[in-house]
């Protein structure tokens, strides 16, 4: 059973100053409720039966088995309908739950010796969750965003992570402040059409990879930064694609980071 | 001016079955319906005054400059609200165009000494249209789609493409009576849950290459017949992303091959 109220609590975070404002995200569907909840203490779950009985929880305060993890938390035992007025998705899947908005401290001495991503202005949702699972894929732990990029809690972006978003540590900083605080020797990498073949050039297990705007590209004041300018060649001539998507020209540059690893 | 069966004639065509009989999809916006221009003699243009000026078309029956193109069809001049009557996206751009479904007549003998990919059910037209671009960028000329894999000329497939559409074969074809009429020494790859590193496996300029459904993978028929195992490696310890999306397989696996070349 769930309130008019709750309805309405739930369904206004699709908008980020709700979400800001209260600190709460919403997660969809098995997959990604329990990855969440094996990093995360939910808020509140709303289940379906199947769920509830596929999971062993019980309604009420109560512990719940989550693969390796159990979690006491309260869980709300809903209808298919009831469901379906608080569903972000076009097909709901058993379980929607409120997760706290992680607040990661993250020290940016951790940024030494690892390979990290910054997200310069992207835009769709779908890229930024696609981007997401990528990193989780290729064991990439962090990636910074500028302000201006999608807001990774975003109820459209939480699914199309798939629940890597449980995984990767995202944090939203001013790019500039994070690149200027870095030493000049640190490699900051950036793929641009002007840059130099990345399947011919030297390519370090620390660093950050600098991933553009859809239209724009990376901007050019990070631009400047970059100090490593990686291009994907094109294998056609004459006519041919202009670019590569964002999400997929992450994918093939971390592919060939950890290629050579 | 457009009239309401005109209009009507458009919208019907979001269906396939109504692509199917009438033979034509939609394109739209400047950059798609130019790609397009350059290879196929559009059936019909409705543009606003801005792309009429931009390109120099005149309306009524007349020559068009596309790019490297000379092509002379008929444009419709219409207004802005008239275009987003018809516009399947969100934010119109200034031209719709019709064009005639190709009938893609290719001698299964030019699969030779080419690198190929084959769909086996993919199902979402966004990914369906970046595959298509991937396969631009990286010089693959045709894509063997099997019957239950989603329509290439869907309005969300062709503006996903970005005009790539223009520039790769799509063939729809039984999978199986493809593979089964192929020499047995020709290569098949497959990227499996269960292959083998592709970063360490050689990888030929001649064969083609499969990719699954997004929920399911390579169905069984069809992986019997891979027979050069592939798998994109993980680089998470423990927990990690279950699967990356079929495009981002797409996208790493064809740089791989064309890395090699």
């Amino acid at each position: 059973m769930i309130s008019k109220n709750q309805i309405k609590y739930i369904r206004q975070l699709e908008l980020k100053k709700y979400r800001k404002r209260e600190g709460v995200f919403v997660a969809e569907g098995p997959k990604v409720v329990g990855d969440l909840m094996r990093r995360y203490q939910p808020v509140a779950v709303y289940a379906t039966e199947e769920w509830i009985a596929s999971t062993g929880a019980s309604t009420g305060s109560a512990t719940v088995e989550t693969g390796s993890a159990t979690v006491e938390q309260r869980v709300t035992e809903i209808t298919d309908e009831e469901l379906r007025r608080i569903s972000f998705l076009q097909h709901p899947q058993q379980v929607l739950a409120l997760f706290p908005i992680p607040i990661i401290h993250y020290p940016l001495s951790t940024i030494h010796s690892k390979l990290s991503l910054a997200l310069d202005g992207v835009q769709d949702p779908g890229n930024l969750g696609t981007i997401i699972r990528i990193a989780d894929w290729f064991g990439i732990d962090t990636i910074y965003c500028s302000e201006d990029t999608a807001d990774a809690y975003n109820p459209k972006v939480v699914q199309a992570t798939m629940g890597s978003i449980a995984r990767v540590n995202i944090i939203y900083i001013d790019l500039l402040t994070l690149l200027d605080s870095l030493p000049p020797s640190y490699p900051v990498y950036g793929t641009l059409l002007d840059g130099e073949d990345i399947y011919q050039q030297p390519l370090s297990n620390e660093g950050i990879i600098v991933m553009g705007n859809e239209g724009n590209g990376i901007s050019e004041p990070i631009r400047q930064r970059v100090n490593h300018r990686l291009l994907i060649p094109r294998f056609r001539e004459g006519d041919t694609a202009e670019s590569l998507n964002v999400a997929i020209a992450t994918a093939i540059t971390c592919s060939e980071f950890r290629r050579r690893q």
